[in-house]
C-alpha cells in the first residue's frame, strides 16, 4: 500500500526540449514542368553501421500532406531490427499544390454521380500526365542522385491520389515495381479507368509487378464506391496476368479517410512479404 | 505521350529543411520515488482557435520509445477535423530506464517456462508498485499542473508494461478510466496476475471502466501466452461486472512486436468509440 504512506511529492520540470522524431527532411525543388516550386517530404533510414553503402527501395507517396507521417513511422517502425517485418525504405512523400490538377487523368467536370459540377473545382482537371512526367523526369532523378536509392520504386495514393496510381500502372507501367492504389476515385469521368483496364491490361503478359487496391465503407456493400472496386478486381482476374501479384482488401469497417491507416500497413507487407 | 517528348529536365534543390512532425516534447523531471531523472515524451494537441481553453484526456503510454511515436501519430490523425475518429487528446509516452524493475508486480526470477532464469536478467523486478506511485503522486500531478488536462485518463502497454496496466486495474483500479493491455506477459510468476485477477475482480461490481486487451500469434494458437489471454478473458467474463466495458482481440497474424501497431488504433477507437 505504498501509495496510500507516501509523503506529497511533486515532481519539478528539469528542462523540456522538442522530441525529435526519425529523421526527415523537407526538400523544395522547382519543376519546370509543373512551372512552380514543389516541396517533397523525404524520410531516409539511418544508415546501416555494417553497410554504410546500403541502398533502398523507395516508396512515393501521394497527399504527402496527409499521409507522410503515418507512413514513414510505419517503414521506421516495421523495419527495426528487433521487428524485421519489411526492409528498410526511403519515403518521399508528395503534398499537393493543386490537387485535382495533378492527380486526375482527365479533363472532366462530371462529380461521383456523372452529373456536371457547377462549383468550379474540377474545371483544372485532367494533368495527370504532366505530373507522372514530374515525377519521372525532375523528382526521381533528384532523388536517385541525392539518396541512397535502390531502382526498386513503389507508387502510393489515396482516393484522387489512387486513381493517379492506377493511371500510371495503365500507362506508364514500367516506372515503378509496385502500385499501391487505397480507396481509388473510379467513378472519375463516368468510370474512364475501368474502361482503361479493360482495354490496356493485356491477358497472359508477364509484367512482374505488384499491385494492392482497397476500399472502406463509402456508402455501404452496394454502393456505386465499392462496386467499382469489385468491377477492378473482376477486370484484373479476368486477364490471368502472369507476372502481375495482386490484393484487393475490402474494409467494411474503415471511413474513407481511415482506411489509408490500416491499408497502408497492409499494403507494405504485402509488397515485402518475401 | 508527354513522357516520350520531353527534352530531358533535371529538378535543382532549392532549400532542405528539417521536417517538423506534429510538435512534441520531451520533459526531464526528477522522481523522488525512483531516485532517478525521468525523461517523459509529450504530445499535445493543438489549442483550438474556437476554444483555447479545450481540455484533454490523457493517455499514459508505457514503453514510450518504442510505441510512443505511431500512437501519437494515429491521435493526430485519427483527431483531425476531416477524419474525426476519436477526440483530442493528450499522449504521454513513458520510455523505461529499468523496465524489469518498473514493470513486473512481483519479485521473481521465473522465466516463461517457470523455471528460475539464470541470466540474472529479473533479478531487480517487482517494484511495479513504486512505478505506479510515481505516475500517481509525480506525474500525474505534473502532467495536470501543466498540460490542459481533464480528469479522463488511459493506460496502454504492451507485454510487460502490458502486464504493468493489468495490475494496476487489479490493485489501483480508480487511478486510470481506461486500460489497455497489449499481449501482456500473463506468465510472469507463475501467472501471478491471472490469481490476482481471480481474487481481486469483483462479480456484479459496477466500476465504470473500459478495458481492452490482445495478443498476437505469440507461439501459435495452443501456445501458453494464448490460453494464458483466453483464461483471463473467461475470468473477465465469468465476473459479470456490469460497469467495465471490455474488449478482447486476437490478432493471429501479428507477431509479438506488430502487435501494437494494430492493437493501439483499435483500442483507441474502442476507448472512444462512443
Amino acid at each position: 500500500m505504498v501509495l496510500l504512506l507516501l509523503v506529497s511529492v511533486k515532481a519539478q520540470s528539469q528542462h523540456t526540449e522538442s522530441y525529435k522524431y526519425s529523421p526527415s527532411e523537407v526538400v523544395t525543388i522547382h519543376s519546370t514542368l509543373l512551372n512552380e516550386d514543389r516541396k517533397v517530404y523525404i524520410y531516409c533510414p539511418k544508415a546501416d553501421s555494417s553497410d554504410i553503402n546500403k541502398r533502398f527501395p523507395v516508396l512515393y507517396l501521394l497527399d504527402g500532406e496527409n499521409h507522410f507521417e503515418i507512413v514513414s513511422q510505419y517503414v521506421d517502425y516495421l523495419s527495426r531490427p528487433d521487428v524485421s517485418a519489411i526492409p528498410k525504405i526511403i519515403v518521399v512523400g508528395i503534398p499537393n499544390t493543386k490537387r485535382v490538377r495533378d492527380l486526375t487523368p482527365t479533363q472532366s467536370i462530371l462529380d461521383y454521380e456523372g452529373k456536371p459540377d457547377t462549383t468550379g473545382k474540377y474545371t483544372s482537371s485532367g494533368r495527370n500526365e504532366i505530373f507522372l512526367a514530374f515525377l519521372k523526369k525532375e523528382l526521381m532523378p533528384f532523388i536517385d542522385s541525392n539518396y541512397k536509392t535502390q531502382p526498386y520504386k513503389l507508387f502510393a495514393g489515396h482516393s484522387f491520389g489512387g486513381i493517379s496510381v492506377i493511371n500510371c500502372l495503365l500507362t506508364y507501367p514500367d516506372m515503378f515495381d509496385a502500385y499501391i492504389a487505397v480507396s481509388p476515385s473510379f467513378w472519375w469521368d463516368n468510370g474512364y479507368l475501368l474502361k482503361l483496364a479493360e482495354k490496356k491490361l493485356k491477358s497472359g503478359a508477364a509484367v512482374n509487378k505488384k499491385l494492392f487496391y482497397c476500399d472502406g465503407n463509402e456508402g455501404g456493400p452496394n454502393s456505386f464506391f465499392h462496386n467499382d472496386l469489385l468491377k477492378f478486381d473482376s477486370i484484373i482476374a479476368g486477364k490471368k496476368i502472369a507476372g502481375l501479384d495482386c490484393k484487393y482488401n475490402h474494409y467494411p469497417n474503415e471511413m474513407h479517410m481511415t482506411v489509408p491507416i490500416v491499408a497502408y500497413l497492409d499494403a507494405l507487407r504485402f509488397v515485402f512479404k518475401e
